[in-house]
């Protein structure tokens, strides 16, 4: 169906099942969508800004509430939202990083991490995972200690990503965190998977920084996020413009040098806005989003050959599979080669899923109901059945 | 009406005539309402995102051949999203400006290029304006001499907005860029108040990057923006990264640093995109919107004692106006006190004047029927009539 002359409608959330790794957190509630309806128009978020004309003192929609109520979802002290969690680690890095700073990040950290670090001339250094695939505080100390011999002085920052976006596996932050702090280490918590899916105390973690992302994981649209912080690091990172110019000497009020003044002026914030109530509510639930993607992990264990790359048991509904001994030799003599498995979880209306992909894949049973989340499971024992791969009861 | 629990449906463009000065350009077209629709979900144009997974190669929604019609659309070589014009900036002074480096703004340049240069450290010189608020070429090159007196070198960027945003006054880009070429100062053109709303040929100015803002006046949702470039700043600006990090060996393909990778990854874009055939075609319709600009400026011109604070006659929709001697002397006896007026034009549908405004303010009447440029033409005389201000015929 023709969405407009150039493109067509989208629907795969109405009419599959959707797995993407990292599209199902950030569908939009009901109420979100009425938003977007409502708040479509470029600044419409502005009629009511009064002094001191900045978007978190709106009374009306309710935005200064909303950044309040933010801080308190992810208890930190300040909270301000950014076109994106990757524009947070933007604003984090202007402030703390210089040219050839030391900046710890992990081996299993976010390309966007990297990127915040590279813009401005840091030096990274990687914590090295486990065999299993887990960040732990001691290799951080280690870390830690390798950086203060090569560099003379500890990292300006570390940036930990509580569920990393390779295999959902659970890192233990509170225990990092830890290590950082005998070294005054600033550190950043990426809660792209985390905030907004279940809860998250930025203040027990020990965080200075928590950062969510709105299209990710918070059933907002795009580009949307959080940037949250201690009051502490909230006067540095959101420091007010110091400047007056030369010639007019006009200054700039109240405006946040690392947000670039206000961030989010319409239908992305509004649409955060909206599901944020539903959003409190579903981090509770949390639990039985796990106890739906374990059924799904648990079918695909039990086709043979299939391994599970994340941690298992999981702590994530975000899943990294290993499907070279089971779907993958199919692909090798099925006529429709690779193709056939995302064409065959197609036809029983699952989407998600990489054409072509049958190696090593990923996929996310988020926000699934359990009806939906047993038949995927059902769903992947079929097809592999049907393509006689031998399947465990 | 309420859109959700906690706030209440947007409707002042269903409503009113809006001549709010930021809004009137970003209003959504039908187009970009129903991608919106389509759309609202957060990653939902990440659908079909193949190899090398960069937002501006994604061929199905067309956001590949989007990206070549943006560059096309203001004559530049390459052209990407980004998410407002200010990130545009950002990206900018994050390539080229360093910590005491000279910046050249002008006398009346927009907060968001202060907040860009003063992010990086720079340090920002104003070129003065005429009495008339006009920045010449001969102020520029002047300018451009005292800041090689002071900092012994040219400044490194040059940031230029075509049409201002307190006057809407037109500055002759063309010529000023010629003053600063003749010193190899890289041009920085903002449009936020032309791109999308008047035809923009950034060669033939002479420009190195042009800006321009979806949510100001290429009828987007917030935050959108455009940054296009030459071939040869492309280079620079949208470098891709050079990191391999140390432990795991990891390089992150053509991911562009000044872009933090992806940009806009759904409804933003999406709305972005719908509107542009109308937008492309909106443009050669200046004349027209000029046309019933002036005329409600004509109006109140008529009302003794007003004053149009911007070049006259027009040359944009967005006019500043000082009421200082006309609605103001009414608000000091009128029972609302300065609310008269905002309310007197609500009562007749008129909206986006700040409540309460009656001495200097700014309106916009971008894309009014003639009918309704009429109306409002007509309004502004009713009230001052019906307050006991003179109006001449």
């Amino acid at each position: 169906m023709k969405c407009t002359d150039e493109f067509d409608v989208r629907d795969v959330d109405e009419c599959c099942i959707n797995i993407d790794p990292i599209q199902v957190g950030g569908r939009l509630t009901a109420d979100a969508m009425k938003a977007v309806i409502a708040y479509g128009d470029g600044y419409s978020v502005c009629d009511q800004c009064r002094k001191p004309f900045r978007l978190d003192y709106i009374k009306s929609p309710p935005i200064d509430r909303f950044h309040r109520d933010l801080a308190a979802f992810v208890n930190m002290d300040v909270a301000r939202v950014v076109p994106g969690a990757r524009r947070g680690f933007q604003a984090v890095t202007d402030t703390y990083v210089g040219k050839g700073d030391p900046v710890l990040i992990t081996a299993l950290s976010h390309y966007t991490e990297v990127l915040a670090i590279e813009g401005r001339g840091g030096a990274i250094r990687e914590i090295p995972k486990s065999a299993g695939n887990i960040i732990t505080a001691d290799a951080a100390a280690e870390t830690i200690e390798a950086v203060i011999r090569e560099f003379g002085r500890p990292p300006v920052l570390l940036f930990l990503d509580h569920y990393d976006y390779q295999y959902g596996n659970c890192h233990p932050v509170a225990e990092i965190i830890g290590a950082a702090r005998q070294y005054d280490i600033p550190v950043l918590y990426n809660g792209a998977y985390t905030v907004g899916i279940m809860e998250v105390d930025g203040k027990s973690l020990g965080a200075d920084f928590v950062v969510g992302s709105g299209h990710k994981s918070m059933a907002a649209p795009a580009p949307s996020g959080i940037l949250a912080a201690t009051a502490e690091r909230a006067a540095e990172v959101f420091r007010t413009t110091g400047i007056k110019t030369d010639v007019t000497g006009r200054t700039f009020g109240i405006k946040e040098v690392g947000m670039m003044g206000c961030t989010l002026m319409g239908v992305t914030l509004m649409g955060m806005m909206a599901s944020f109530p539903h959003v409190r509510e579903r981090v509770k639930r949390w639990d039985k989003e796990l106890s739906n993607g374990n059924l799904v992990v648990e079918a695909l264990k039990a086709i043979d050959g299939t391994v599970i790359r994340s941690e298992y048991p999981r702590k994530h509904t975000l899943t990294r599979v290993d499907t070279i001994n089971s779907f993958d030799r199919v692909a090798k003599t099925h006529k429709k080669r690779g193709y056939f498995f995302s064409s065959a979880l197609k036809e029983r209306g699952i989407a998600g899923i990489i054409p072509g992909a049958t190696k090593v894949w990923k996929f996310n049973t988020y926000g699934m109901t359990r009806i939906q989340a047993e038949y995927v499971a059902a769903t992947f024992r079929e097809i592999a059945e049907e393509n006689g791969l031998p399947v465990s009861i």
